[in-house]
C-alpha cells in the first residue's frame, strides 16, 4: 500500500445540510421488530424525532408539529434500518475485478496485490462510494475493517452514515502499525456525535500472532472496545489450526482474551462443536457476521452454523463482506440469503423465519455493533435510524404479507428516503449528502492505476 | 377450482400500439452470448430490426434508418431477453401467502386450497400482473404450466410478451380434461405471430399415471410439440418412486416417451446417476429448468445436478417456478442463485463462470423452450427480444466487468427498455402494453376471496 497521501476531500465543498433538530415522518406504516417473536405492521404511523432520538411512534393525526421538517410518509413502511455486520467498504473499488477464482486465486493473485496499489485518497474515494451505495439501499450502518481508517471514518462523518470501524492490522506490519490502530481509536472512537465507533482490527488469528492478539485484547479492554476479526473463515482453517498448533481459531480468541473483551467474528463458518462452549461463556458480548453470498461464491461447505450460535446464546448478524467478493452491499440479498441458506443448511423450510431473518438484520446487527442500545428498532429512546420502503411496485403484489415481501421480494431500489441520527441522507431516491456524480467520475479514473498488479506486490500472502 | 367464468378483460379498452416494422436502436454496447466460450460486449453498436427480426447489429453510425422508431441506447448495454423457464405465472397471486412452511404443508395446507378458488378470470389477471413483473425485468419469454391456460395466451397476446404454456393436467382430472389440454395445444400453438407456443403439461409422474402419459407424449409426437413436466423434484420423490414402483421418475419419463417426444423438465434435483444414461439418449430434445430459490427456501438438498447434465448434453436452463414459492419472477436472482448454488454444489468456485451463467438464462432458455433458432442472442436473423439495462448505478460501479455485473450486482431495476418481436413493450421504464394502475386495483380486489381456503378444497392432495 502506498503511504502516499494526495489528499483532496471529495466532499468537501459540498454543501453538508444542517441536522434537523425536529422531525416528522407522516403517516406511514411501521414494521415493529420485537425482542422476540413475530414482527407485526402498525398501521397508519407518525414517527416524531427529536434531537436525532424517536420521541414517539403514534397513530397519525396524533403528532402536532409546528417547527419539525414533515415527511409524507403515506404508502411507505418505515423500517428499522439495516446493518452492514461486516465489510470492507473501499473494496467497492475492486467489485467485479475477482471473478471464478478459488479463495487462493482470490486473495494471492488479485485481491492483496491490487490493495497494494491503495492510497488514503483512494481509500476514502471508496468509502464515499461505499457509503453513497449502503445509504441507496437502506443500510444505516455498518462494521467496516480495513486500512487507513481515518479516511473512511471521514467518509463516514461527511456522509452522515453510521459505522463502527476497526483499522486492519496484520502482525506482518510490526509493532509500529499496532499502536497506530490503536491512536485511531482513542482519535476517533465516538466522533461524529457518536455515530462513529472503533473496534481493534486483528486480521484473523493466521495473520496475527498470539502476542500481538493479547496486546490488542488488553487495550481493548482497557478503552472500553470491541474486537473485529475474521476467525474460523471456512472448516479448512480450522483444520489447518488444529494441524498446525492442535487448537481451533475460536479456542486461539478464547485464550488470547479476544472473546473476554467481547468481538464480532467475521464467517465462522469454521465454528465446530467444540467451540461452542468457549462462545457460550462470553455468549452475552460476542457475536458472528455471516455473509452466505461471498460463501456460496467461494464455494464454501458448511456455512455459518446460525442455529447453533443462537442455540448458545451469541449474537448473529447479517453482512455483505466487501466487495470485491460480494459485488455489491445490498443487506437486502444478504439477508435473504441467509433465509434461503440457512433453511436448506438445517433441512428445516420452517426455520429462519421471515420475522427472525428481519430481526437478524436489525437487532442483530445492531448488537454486533454493540449498539442494541442505540439502533436496531424503531421505538421511543432510540436514535433515529429510519428507513422508508415502497413495496407497491408490481413485484410486490398483491401485497399479503409486508414482512415476507421484505425478506422475499423487495429490492434495494425500493427503498425512497433514509434517515441517520435524525438526519435525512436520502430523500425520495435523492442523495443529499454526496455529490454522486462528481464522486463516480473521481472514482473512475482511479481504476486502471488500482488493478495493474505487474509490481508483482501484496498487502499480504495468503496461507492460512 | 370454480369453472365460473366472469371474463372482463382487463387489458381490453386500453390501447395496443401497433408493432413497429422498423426499429433502430442507436449506439448501446450490446452483450455477445456465444454457444461456447466467453460472452463478450461489444461497444458502440446500433442494432437494425426489421419486421420483429435483427437485421443488422453494427458499429455505431453504420445504420441509416430514416423511417425507423429510434431508441437512443446511449450508455446501455442491450441483452438478450432472459428466459424463464419454468413458472406458473398467476400464482403471483399467492406471492408472500405460503411463508416458513415444509413442502407438504407448501401444497396441502396453503397452495392447493387457495388454487382451488381461482376462477378464468382471476388467472388472466394473475398472468397479465406476471407479465408486467417480468417485462419491468427484462425477462422477454417464459415457460408456463397452469390451468385455464387460454386466459393465459390471452395475457401473453395483449402485453406482447412470448411464452410457451403447457396447461396443466392431473389424471384426476379425467379424459375429457386430457382431451381439452389437447384442444388448447390445436387451438392456440404458434398464436399471437409464433409469440406463443404450447407443450403438452402433464403435471409430473406422482400425479398423472403412465396411460395418461403415453397418450399425451402420442399427442405430443403427433403435432410436433413438446412436454413440459415436473419430475424428480427432489431426491425424496425419486426415493418414493423406486419404492413403490422400482423405478426413478426419469425412467417413467423414458418407458412413458416422454423424453422421446422431447421434454422440459421442471426441477430435476432428484436426478440420480442411473437417470443420466437415459437423459444422454434423448439429449437434444431434453432440458432441465434449475430453479434454485424455491430448492433452497423449501430446505432441499442435493439441488439440480447441473454439472452432470450439461456433461450428458442436456440442456439445462434457468427458472423462478411459480411466485407463491419464488416471491418474485425475476430471473436476475434466479441466475444469480444458479451460479453460487451451483459452485458451492460441486465445491469449485472457478465452475458456473460469467459467461456460462450468462448463457444458460438465455440461449439455455431458448433451447428449453424449442426457440433456439429463434431468441436467445443478438445476432441478425434472430427475434428480436432485446433488453436494455442500465448499469450507471452506484451498485454496479465502478465497472470493471459489465459481465460479472450482470450476474452479481445488477438488479430488475437496472432494465430500462423491453423489446419482444420488435415491438417496443417497456420504454424508459414505462410499460407500453399493461395499464398496471388498473390492474392492481383489480388484482387487489382479489385476494380476499382467493386466500379464504375455510372451504376446505383443493385441486390435489400432495403424496408423491
Amino acid at each position: 500500500m502506498s503511504g502516499m497521501s494526495d489528499r483532496t476531500p471529495l466532499s468537501a465543498g459540498f454543501p453538508t445540510p444542517e441536522p434537523t433538530r425536529r422531525l416528522l415522518i407522516r403517516g406511514c406504516d411501521v414494521l415493529r421488530v420485537p425482542a422476540e417473536g413475530e414482527c407485526e405492521v402498525l398501521r397508519a404511523r407518525d414517527i416524531v424525532v427529536a434531537d436525532g432520538v424517536i420521541e414517539a411512534v403514534s397513530p397519525t393525526g396524533s403528532a402536532t408539529e409546528t417547527e419539525a421538517d414533515v415527511i409524507d410518509g403515506r404508502g411507505l413502511l418505515a423500517v428499522p434500518g439495516l446493518v452492514n455486520a461486516h465489510t470492507h467498504s473501499p473494496m467497492v473499488l475492486m467489485r467485479g475485478a475477482a471473478e471464478d477464482v478459488t479463495v487462493e486465486g482470490w486473495f494471492n493473485d488479485r485481491v492483496w496485490p491490487m490493495e497494494s496499489n491503495l492510497t488514503p485518497d483512494d481509500v476514502h474515494a471508496g468509502a464515499l462510494l461505499a457509503c453513497a451505495e449502503m445509504i441507496r439501499s437502506g443500510v444505516t450502518a455498518f462494521a467496516d475493517h480495513y486500512f487507513f481508517p481515518e479516511r473512511i471514518a471521514d467518509a463516514v462523518a461527511e456522509t452522515g452514515l453510521r459505522a463502527d470501524i476497526a483499522p486492519t492490522y496484520f502482525s506482518s506490519r510490526g509493532q509500529k502499525a499496532l499502536e497506530e490502530t490503536v491512536a485511531f481509536a482513542e482519535a476517533r472512537h465516538g466522533d461524529a456525535d457518536g455515530r462513529i465507533t472503533v473496534s481493534l482490527g486483528p486480521h484473523a488469528p493466521y495473520t496475527v500472532d498470539d502476542k500481538d492478539l493479547r496486546a490488542l485484547s488488553d487495550h481493548a479492554r482497557r478503552l472500553g472496545l470491541r474486537l473485529h476479526i475474521h476467525a474460523a473463515e471456512h472448516l479448512e482453517q480450522t483444520e489447518s489450526s488444529l494441524q498446525r498448533r492442535g487448537i481451533t481459531p475460536i479456542r486461539v480468541l478464547h485464550e488470547t482474551g479476544v472473546l473476554d473483551a467481547g468481538a464480532l467474528i467475521a464467517h465462522g463458518c469454521g465454528i465446530v462443536e467444540q467451540d461452542l462452549p468457549l462462545l457460550a461463556e462470553h455468549a452475552a458480548t460476542t457475536a458472528v457476521a455471516c455473509c452466505p453470498k461471498v460463501y456460496l461464491k467461494h464455494a464454501l461447505s458448511p456455512l455459518t452454523p446460525v442455529r447453533d450460535l443462537l442455540d448458545t446464546g451469541v449474537g448473529v448478524a447479517v453482512g455483505t463482506d466487501g466487495a470485491a467478493g460480494h459485488n455489491t452491499l445490498d443487506v437486502w440479498e444478504a439477508l435473504r440469503l441467509v433465509a434461503l441458506t440457512q433453511k436448506q443448511a438445517v433441512r428445516d423450510a420452517t426455520w429462519m423465519t421471515v420475522s427472525d431473518t428481519l430481526r437478524l438484520a436489525t437487532r442483530g446487527g445492531a448488537r454486533a455493533l454493540g449498539l442494541q442500545d442505540r439502533i436496531g428498532a424503531l421505538e421511543p429512546g432510540m436514535r433515529a435510524d429510519i428507513v422508508l420502503t415502497d413495496l407497491t411496485g408490481t413485484h410486490c403484489r398483491p401485497l399479503h404479507d409486508a414482512r415476507a415481501a421484505l425478506v422475499y421480494s423487495a429490492r434495494a431500489s425500493d427503498v425512497r428516503t433514509v434517515v441517520v441520527d435524525g438526519r435525512v441522507l436520502m430523500r425520495d431516491g435523492r442523495l443529499l449528502t454526496v455529490d454522486e456524480s462528481a464522486l463516480l467520475v473521481d472514482v473512475d479514473a482511479r481504476v486502471a492505476r488500482i488493478l495493474d498488479t505487474s509490481h508483482g506486490r501484496a498487502v499480504q500472502h495468503y496461507d492460512p
